[in-house]
């Protein structure tokens, strides 16, 4: 009755290890209207670009994997080593916004500068056109993939409607899923905001293990997201080392960046079965209209 | 001094695997009067009838055990293709609303007319009459109990009053338990007003099954609550596996429908044993007042 | 530097299982002033007199342990067998307010008929007075214990300032653990206010015998709490039964009531030792004055 | 491309164990403008400066380890022993202002007061000098690093920028990490505020020798931080047996205060490597004006 994803032979699932490399910039968005920032908070997240950075790309090369790596151009334009660090190791760089702006507060107009932007930052530091973008905080709108479109990007990693490569509309969808993302477990800013404890990495390297598994099963794509402040810091690696383990021993799974996926489904007979609207459903107080009418008809 | 629940014979408990199958009409409830949605949310919800639902089939045919489905009229009328399919797998249609409503916020004319477009639908898509009521949030009302009862239902399945099935006036409670409800466990919507993350399947396996132990044990009926979106993620498909595999497993245990047990309950010596009101106690302004007047008295 | 509590020739420590017989009074009293109250939540709670103090109580048979009972009058007045059935098992009956009332929230007038209603009703029921009151949600105030004594009550058991028996002024503390209170671990009202999902029994079980180990260990009291609703229900007996079970096999450990607890306390030479003024320090605005003022002199 | 922190031969990672001795304290400041306050929360305190800094004391002496201890100079003056007490086992002593206030809220001259009146109050009890500064609740703003400075002392401990010694301009920042904090897995006021409940000391100690073994793998240093009034309590000294069992045991690992740390990193070739501006990013409303000019232009 559900139709298998279908991927090249002798593969049955996909990996794909993903870094969202931001550092201030959340912070300086959330906080742009205030006139004080957590010194606290501040410092924990210089250190992913201070320390984090260095101990996943470590990492990495270890395990020989390429990371599909998500940066706002602040961070970019902060560090000017950055882009060209990560492009020197050979990972995919893709678009996370200017100053990781929450895409649902935004204008479309002021969307498609962002994009803009970033696509010339990545072009000018790298030489090479980014193919993709991830949603700050992974909030969408429908109107964003028709800019993401128009800026020639193929595809957007933000949404969990599947558990693996789909369409909305003309846009790819590289899904991501909650439960294999570092900050839901690790973030902890201590300013009296957090709503839980940080969770410990053995914690964690076992229930993302059995999300791996859950997926590889079912001939999904595995795609988890990291930040060097979170898991890149030193007692958070051994998750990052479990994961690409764990990718490593097993047989049949494609190891790829986000845009190999991409790529792999704009080709494939997978594109027209897994396609979707990205449309809402109509607005709900009309629906509630609609559906009292159905009542009361 | 406490009067066990009597069983069939050879019988010492029963289980009852239920789903709740909403999907998106859950977020546009809460969201009526809001004019956007997060696209996230809704995409992961969406995930449950694309193929969480199938995920979910096909586990419950593995192990030849039928559910008790409540299924909203927005979910059932927009996939047409929905209460067929779980008719054809034999298992029992309950109502759940059109859109999700939370009983508590509606009148009891709106409510009456909810349960009939509720009978209406599952009567002319599958040809059989549903025979219980879920309340969307497990929230109930004194006065919903007369609606249901109007409109030819036998049972709700919304309350924790007893481990067994009871009698709240005229109509059965087939009782749930939040410890094995899967949304207490896996639901992040990570829109911000999440207030834990979510727990790993491995972990959930091992508390519901002291769940199940612990209501088998005093004889009790083990009532757990899936949702499409969440349990039948593919990585979370190992925790409907565990319970069916348990309640295969256990000598004595009676797999049944929610509808077997209220028809059972009906037809049984306990409906006189454990029949309580549904009436709440006087209004607690009141009381207050007959407190302090039996304290000044 | 730190002087040990001393117990009886034999008896390194104490062990002393209290329940807060409350089923809808903390409800009530939390909802008085609004119109409608959670039906689920009030199922729950129910469940507590129907069939959790069963399963305690019969617990407590099984492993000869007397308990000490906190019933608010509430409880008492409306299942009018409550008391007997408690006192039948020979476990001490102390108060627990009218409607579960918060004494912060009361006037010194009100707390002291709310107490003499409590006195009234358990002479008037059993028999017998009683000598210990534990507040309800634990908050007590400097004012509440001077009418305690009017009352001619010995105990209360509600803080946390040792580990072991102590005094405020003239009244002795039977001092309580949040890490060993049911409520935290268990409450789940579903009402969407709840702000994390409720606990294993196993883990629980884990956690609360390493408290009592550790306080064993300094020879301190154990004096864990338990509510009908929440540990009486099914599926958690088995942390009564870890709890009694670890006090049984443990040598040299005194396990006893409240009551008794507070009489030892009173007749022995740790009376003088642990004795600590119940006054608030000053309020904090004039600790600031104060403060600011010898800085600045 | 990272460079390592150079430690003295034969030292591979350090280990610093503190305390912040506060009690009431923090109660007493954030409560500063109410005119209640929770007397549970108050009792728990008060056991930190009854039993727990004993239980502290006695386990590191039998460790025969110095910590590092910041206390707040109203513990110091309402506890007249405290200070003296400390000193005679040899442990350093730092600042916590004077009632435990966070600095963001204060001016730079209210703070100047009150570092002047804690090196005064430690002086005066000890006849030393304190080189070090905690900041309430771990918050600083750029400014009070200069009136650290003007004060004589050399350095803070309430930032995460690294995982071992680094400098903010000429203040000496010893890194603490909120994943060894004991209030962030201990606290629990149940005053109906808290967004937790307490963890177990054995998951807490599973959970901190993680990050003892992270931080050590990778050169760095391991600073806990743990307070009296929580793993001061009977339950949970085992957390501070653990972690200092484990320093005991593990061979290259500098077992040192927070001030020796200081002086090495002052007298160390880490002082020129590890060096940052402690100034914030610009106002992100500039940045976020900054960024649109950019994007328009």
């Amino acid at each position: 009755m559900k139709e298998p994803y279908r991927w090249p032979e002798n593969i049955r699932a996909a990996f794909c290890f993903t870094i969202d490399v931001d550092a201030e910039s959340p912070q300086l968005w959330r906080g742009r209207r205030q006139t004080s920032l957590s010194m606290n908070e501040l410092e924990q997240r210089r250190y992913g670009l201070r320390e984090g950075i260095w101990n996943l790309l470590e990492t990495l090369r270890r395990y020989e994997v390429r990371a599909t790596c998500f940066v706002p151009v602040y961070e970019a334009e902060t560090r000017p080593w950055l882009l060209e660090a990560l492009a020197r190791d050979n990972h995919e760089i893709g678009l996370h916004g200017v100053l990781h702006e929450v895409v649902s507060e935004l204008t479309p107009d002021e969307f498609a500068r962002i994009v803009e932007k970033g696509v010339e930052t990545v072009v000018r530091r790298t030489g090479t056109k980014p193919a993709g973008f991830r949603s700050p905080a992974w909030e969408m709108t429908p109107w964003a993939f028709d800019v993401l479109q128009k800026a020639g990007l193929s595809y957007d990693s933000s949404l969990s409607g599947h558990d693996h490569p789909y369409s909305l509309d003309d846009t790819i969808e590289i899904p991501i899923q909650w439960p294999i993302d570092d900050a839901v477990f690790f973030r902890y800013s201590g300013t009296g905001n957090d709503r839980w404890p940080p969770r410990s990495t053995a914690e964690t390297v076992k229930s993302w293990l059995d999300v791996c598994e859950g997926i590889e099963r079912h001939g999904g794509a595995v795609i988890p997201t990291v930040h060097p402040w979170l898991t890149g810091r030193s007692y958070r690696i051994p998750l990052a080392e479990a994961l690409l383990e764990h990718a490593r021993n097993t047989a049949g799974l494609w190891i790829c960046t986000a845009g190999e996926l991409a790529a792999y489904h704009a080709a494939s007979p997978n594109l027209g079965s897994f396609r979707h609207s990205r449309e809402l459903p109509v607005p709900s107080s009309f629906m509630l209209q609609g559906e009292l009418a159905c009542l009361s008809a």
